[in-house]
């Protein structure tokens, strides 16, 4: 399993969520040494996780690093609910199902994060040259002497430690990140929409079946806001509002909350349940969405962010996790082309993922108007149309956005550059028609005499 | 000259440069208590300071705050040298004049920072109810509560202190900036674009006249680079070259260096002097140029950014110190309107600022391909052309995006909302147009019969 190098670094993986975990396999993998540093406790020895989403959708860039550890199977096959199509819920309680891939029938996989988290730590933990240690808090680094403080939250003792390689997989609000950023010309951005989120949650039925049609991804568009709907492996689904807050603080009683939920999502109260929504409703409060952009990713020959911490974004294109575990990939790749030579396996993880990473976070929030606003509009159904027989046509050359982006590991710019063509030849395309049909009648009426030049 | 407010407000700005002077003044003006605390010495006592750029093109909007305390015809009139076009200089040493307002007849001035900077500080210490403190460096705040601590950067003592609103005029790396970054729900943005700056000088004729045409403001575009020189009082121009990191990397010797300037810029060496130019080169180190967007511009009611602490932009458009100086004009309107109430003033400074803070941090970044490439453009000039005829023809409803940006107060993202509306007037004319050609040839064709319908 092990693939020696000539010589094994040491790496400090930050942060022991998805992708520092599946990070300290593909680093283990080749032979490197690994200590993986995680700020909270062992998630597996814990009972409840609060803040975090429950679920998440698993499509191809994701799966081709976790083939790459030897997990897809366990982790698709095994575990994840497959959902084929959008089913959109109409505020008249109608269904209109619309498949993501009608040509190629692809699916995207529904995952538990915790099932998913656990899977990966005792993966890691599997390979004799990876340790976990838990409870540490990154304190202060000097990324370019590959130097750390940890404070063990237990013990609440400063430890000092060093490694070649600092790699920080520690989430949107990465302290490697914030490191990094205070480096002369760093280029960095936080965003955060004015929209919060809050995860509520549809029960199995009492013989344990799914309440709804399990192989979808439900979604409640409703312009300003939205609920979105993914099934469980126990027969329940994770569901999550996405409102602005002010929207949220204005549900502010019991009533108040139930009116908006009858009248924006009937179908969905008596399988939500008022009192069980109620509770959950006033138990939480939302939480916000950021996007974060920077460049470069790496220092020198020392120091690299990947995942949320390097992209965190909002999410509408259900990207986040599965850009994270491709980053995994390819800097898997770039160590192989580049043989372990960090002075150039890092700019080049850079150069290949930074943009690529600025494209899906665009995406993203660009997303998430189509998610609550557009599905609901006929221009879009048509162009769906449109661009579902292109792809059929032409299945080579019109490969959807949505296709490119959830089915295949085209490198994101090039999917969005796909799509700025495809607008780009239907805008003349349809300017081509008018122009001609025009000059027809134009022809037909002065060749009959009726208008004279 | 001191209008009382019912209740006077203890102000601190901090930040005493252009936009911190002027801020107290207008502060001072409403008979609030200002105390300035500035990290720099005083730059009156001061010989040469460096790393700032020497002189600014002064417009419309910074005129206007100015015009509010006083001080427009002393630096406008009195000091300011008007610029009525750009130069463009070719490589063949060729000169084309592009004029700013063809039908108004608007410049902009060049003036020289430090002497705007010494009239602004002696403007405020003539109120008696404003106070200067140099030497001060801002360490910490509590921006909620208006508590600061100061290092006094002579004494190396620290003192605390505390205020009913800080105001953050601290430029670019502004500390007060930085403490709201960490808020929740702040979004924040800095870019560093991949070009640097080194200022050189003209020095005037020996006779004290200007070595070039006066009232220009001259520019050398080369496509990935250019050369800007703006005129000063004692008849010398401050020069300024805008290029990549790596172009300035590779000038690495005096013979390159000259190579270089003698095929790019050969009508500037003689006026530069080759000696002086190698001299002046060599002692100094390319700058970066950054933008920092952010929102919002205040905390609850005690806190408040302005100037380039609030939205720092890249040079391009000329209007930094411009929108710093409306800034402290659209507050005290608001001053007004809001009767000092600072629960009111703040937010709807951030929602008067904000989004046009950002417009025109974009079109500063837009202007630079501008200046450096397509003013070299025939289309550039085409457009240009058409823009100064329909703004001829149409005085108040066709009014060019350059002319609205620096020879009115409208509203930054109006005078986009403008432009893109001309952009589609111009191109459905075209098709308009176009397709119409189309039909009457076809229908000539078919009315002769020479293609039957």
């Amino acid at each position: 399993m092990t693939t020696a190098e000539s010589s094994s670094l040491k790496v400090a993986i930050i942060g022991g969520g998805l992708v520092g975990a599946l990070e300290a396999c593909f680093f283990a993998k080749r032979g490197h040494n690994v200590r993986l540093y995680e700020y909270r406790e062992d998630i597996r020895l814990v009972e409840e996780i609060r803040g975090r989403s429950i679920n998440l959708a698993l499509s191809a860039r994701g799966r081709a690093a976790l083939r790459e550890v030897g997990l897809e199977d366990l982790l698709v096959k095994d575990h994840g609910i497959p959902m084929r199509a959008r089913m959109i819920h109409g505020k008249d309680c109608s269904l209109t199902e619309i498949l993501y891939d009608p040509v190629n029938k692809n699916c995207i996989y529904s995952v538990n994060r915790r099932y998913l988290n656990e899977v990966l730590l005792n993966a890691a933990e599997k390979y004799p040259n990876v340790r976990l240690y838990f409870n540490k808090k990154l304190v202060s680094a000097d990324l370019e002497r590959g130097k750390m403080t940890f404070l063990d939250r237990k013990t609440s003792e400063e430890e000092e430690t060093s490694a070649d390689l600092i790699v920080g997989a520690d989430g949107a609000f990465s302290t490697v990140r914030r490191i990094m950023t205070k480096r002369p010309l760093y280029n960095f951005s936080q965003t955060y929409i004015e929209h919060g989120y809050m995860e509520l949650c549809i029960p199995a039925k009492d013989d344990g079946k799914f309440a709804m049609a399990k192989n979808n991804l439900h979604i409640w568009p409703r312009g300003e806001f939205m609920m979105i709907a993914l099934p469980n492996q126990d027969g329940s689904y994770t569901v999550t509002l996405f409102a602005p807050f002010e929207t949220f603080n204005s549900l502010n009683t019991a009533r108040k909350l139930l009116d908006f939920f009858r009248e924006q999502f009937p179908d969905a109260v008596p399988l939500l349940g008022e009192d069980k929504l109620t509770e959950d409703f006033f138990s939480n409060k939302p939480l916000p969405l950021i996007s974060i952009k920077c460049r470069p990713f790496h220092v020198q020959s020392s120091a690299l962010i990947i995942g949320d911490a390097a992209h965190a974004m909002v999410p509408f294109y259900g990207q986040g996790m599965n850009t994270g575990f491709e980053d995994c990939l390819i800097l898997d790749r770039l160590f192989e082309t580049h043989r372990s030579d960090l002075s150039k396996v890092l700019p080049a993880f850079s150069e290949a993922r930074c943009t690529d990473s600025h494209v899906i976070c665009d995406l993203a929030m660009y997303n998430y108007i189509e998610m609550r606003d557009l599905v609901n509009k006929k221009s879009f159904i048509v162009r769906k149309h449109l661009d579902t027989f292109l792809y059929w046509l032409l299945p080579n050359t019109w490969v959807p956005l949505y296709n490119s982006v959830h089915f295949s590991r085209i490198p994101f710019h090039k999917c969005t550059a796909n799509r700025s063509w495809q607008e780009k030849i239907i805008r003349r395309g349809a300017y081509f028609l008018i122009t001609i049909i025009f000059a027809v009648l134009v022809g037909i009426l002065s060749g009959q005499r009726i208008i004279k030049f």
